[in-house]
């Protein structure tokens, strides 16, 4: 039963993926209601993406003064006021909601501020502490995000034992910092508090650092972390984590003992499904406990996931694109299975990983052949003007076409987009020679791998 | 009249179009011999893109902490040691020169050193001091790049009135500096030398500063310059320029005065032509003095030019493209005449300065109908991160389709080859829809700006 009331479409969620698509649906001239419990832009805004590139934008300077002067032409000393920082980041996260806010009011989507709950394939309720707003909707998209995962007998006090969420509210470096995980959550953040002197104890359970990048890459970061001077404890469970005398005690289950000032525990995210009534809409979870859809992105009926929540690419970018088609096939705009151009995969700071398209041990593991060329950043004119000339770009062949790009090294996120291009439209050697790449710039690295003899692996 | 030691190709000078030029050839399995009078690399390793960019990458550092001290974020201070960095100078161009001797010998080109000069058609002399090789060929490639330009009354002495070339060799950075001339080489010297504490007095004679730059890209970079406290005289002309008690004093055609502690001539480049006996081959210059070629960027019977020294494009990667093209047309594989691909032209430091393409004030300038569509750098993450959040991205479009892109800012120059790629393609808006551009990145400043609303001019 619909009436006037009810909305074309309604949103749980206004990170990334529930903004895009609550704007999406405006203006497709859908009635739209986005409804959302805290504040506006989601982890991405508020305790991801955002605050994470704003740390490591703050202290680029740390790292670009280090890497000078470990070849004697620069020295000096950079303090980073982090109380300034933290203050900074407020005025900029109430700026970007702001503009959020502004930009879906002005489409004309109505904002709900109260949790969410189903009560049934067609309504819920949204309740906050002085009201419960009834919501009738014909459609309905699920964007609520994630959380930091939490391991039983390892939950973060918060003080000092630490979450991302925590982590980034810290107004005092610390002296050491243990980083249980060393994913892109834990490896920016290493990175940004290794620039303002903290020790870094990095532990990651599995066999190698950034285990979901290319081996390579995670070699070449080993190796560059190692030369910084962190301590890498990789392939190394916990065993227990707890705080003793003010101190993070980590024990691994290799009986070794590791003390520190701060712990974070960086083990992934986990989906945002619980008290939000999907069993009334008889909405179920995978396995691993995100939003299980379809190839639509249909959770059940006329109810969608998009973004962390249905666990298939936990990015912003990945989120705002599931949003776009699924608003867009709700209004029977599009009508095929949801199929995303190529999702650049990004770990920033100092040294940057980027991943494009397939990898080549992923090809290989599932019995395809792949073919890949690789250039060295060493000889890149603006690697070595940053004295970071570790890393490399390469680039992953199928038949003769692209498939792939994957790098390492200084800056090296700023190959996403031409990455994404060239990978998008099946780049063969061909497509590079007729294209002028600005010399000198870090891009010849790119263009330099894409040239180079390809080996089969 | 040829005999077995005629050369299918010869090729007069080893900067980047002759090295590629060379190596191209040999590659196509042409007899190939490239004579060179000076250091491998030409302006490009020696004195120009190379190390202006391993100086401007060796004090990154400092303005990325002023930019952060400015908003109380950061505060240190940098000192950059100038000898050490005209040690690793000097260390990177060899490395540079070792690699490109290398490459050639490997790929089978012979290797002259000495001064070329045309005997004619189908011959000419390397003199170095020692020898004076007689040299036959089929083809030749005159590759002879250009040198600081000079105007009369304002040579430099090369100790208080430098040109680039003499600039870049200095062991202590000047109290002050008057940079005569805001074109790139003006305004990156500038920039560096402003990170290592000089005042700078910037003086244009042209209306803007970047005059080859879109007009609003000019403005968006006084604005910037005067906010970093440098002096600017723009519209004046040098009247004199001369030393006067171990300072340069220059007096504008205003009547003032300005006296630095050195100056640095910036007034462009003059293509090398002389003494190469091209009159015996009969070869013209243009009205400029540049070396006069055809649509085929021949200049005479088989003898092309290609480069600075034909004053197309006077950039690095644009001699590669031509040695590239020119190679391919003398081997009979390119039959058309010379249509590059989109050149990327970059201006860099902090800020920079991209341009692709087609710029809306030349459309307006002859009649054509153009739109464009702009973003702020202001509202871009990263550009936030870095406290640099002046310039912007503008694309030009016509009839729907996109014509050019031009930016202003933090590290736009790299957006260089995505900007290249959407040019070369003419893409749409549709274009930039299918696409999933990394979050945060710079890169989406570009995307915000493709996707604004187009604007007729």
């Amino acid at each position: 039963m619909t009436s006037d009331s009810t909305y074309d479409l309604a949103v749980i969620g206004a990170g990334p993926g529930g903004f895009k698509a609550a704007l999406t649906g405006a203006g497709l001239g859908l009635r739209t209601v986005l409804v959302e419990k805290g504040e506006f832009g989601g982890t991405c805004l508020n305790t991801g993406c955002i605050p994470t590139k704003l740390f490591l934008g703050a202290s680029a300077s740390v790292h670009e003064l280090h890497a000078q002067a470990r070849l004697k032409i620069a020295n000096g000393s950079i303090d980073i006021d982090l109380p300034a920082l933290q203050n900074r980041k407020q005025k900029i996260l109430a700026g970007h909601r702001k503009a959020m806010q502004s930009r879906l009011v002005g489409a004309g989507v109505t904002i709900v501020n109260g949790a969410a709950r189903l009560e049934s394939k067609t309504e819920l309720v949204a309740e906050s502490e002085t009201s419960a707003n009834e919501i009738a909707f014909k459609s309905l998209i699920l964007a609520t995000g994630s959380r930091p995962a939490v391991i039983p007998g390892m939950v973060p006090d918060q003080n000092i034992v630490l979450d991302s969420d925590g982590l980034l509210d810290l107004e005092e470096a610390p002296e050491s910092l243990a980083v249980l995980g060393a994913g892109a959550v834990g490896l920016e953040m290493a990175r940004f508090f290794s620039s303002l002197g903290t020790k870094i104890i990095l532990v990651e359970a599995l066999g190698r650092i950034a285990p979901f990048e290319d081996p390579e890459v995670s070699e070449a970061l080993l190796k560059i972390f190692k030369r910084e001077g962190w301590t890498l404890h990789v392939g190394k469970k916990a065993a227990s984590l707890e705080v003793q005398d003010g101190k993070a005690r980590l024990m691994l289950e290799t009986g070794e003992e590791i003390l520190a000032q701060k712990a974070l525990t960086a083990f992934g995210r986990t989906p945002n499904t619980q008290g939000l009534g999907l069993e009334n809409a008889g909405i179920t979870l995978d396995k691993r406990g995100f939003i299980q859809t379809d190839a639509n992105l249909c959770a059940q009926g006329k109810i969608f996931a998009i973004g962390d929540v249905n666990g298939q690419a936990m990015l912003a970018h990945a989120a705002s694109d599931q949003a776009r088609y699924v608003v867009r096939f709700i209004a029977g705009k599009e009508k095929g299975p949801y199929s995303p151009a190529p999702i650049p995969w990004c770990v920033y700071g100092a040294p940057e990983t980027l991943r494009v398209g397939q990898m080549a041990h992923d090809l290989k593991a599932r019995g395809l052949p792949a073919q890949v060329s690789k250039s060295p950043l060493a000889a890149n004119p603006i690697a070595q003007a940053h004295a970071a000339p570790h890393g490399f770009v390469k680039a992953v062949w199928s038949d003769g076409k692209l498939v792939g790009i994957t790098a390492v090294g200084f800056n090296v996120t700023h190959l996403a987009t031409q990455a994404a291009i060239m990978v998008q439209q099946s780049w063969t050697k061909h497509n590079v020679k007729q294209l002028i790449f600005a010399h000198p710039t870090l891009d010849e690295a790119l263009r330099d791998a894409l040239l180079a003899e390809p080996v089969e692996v």
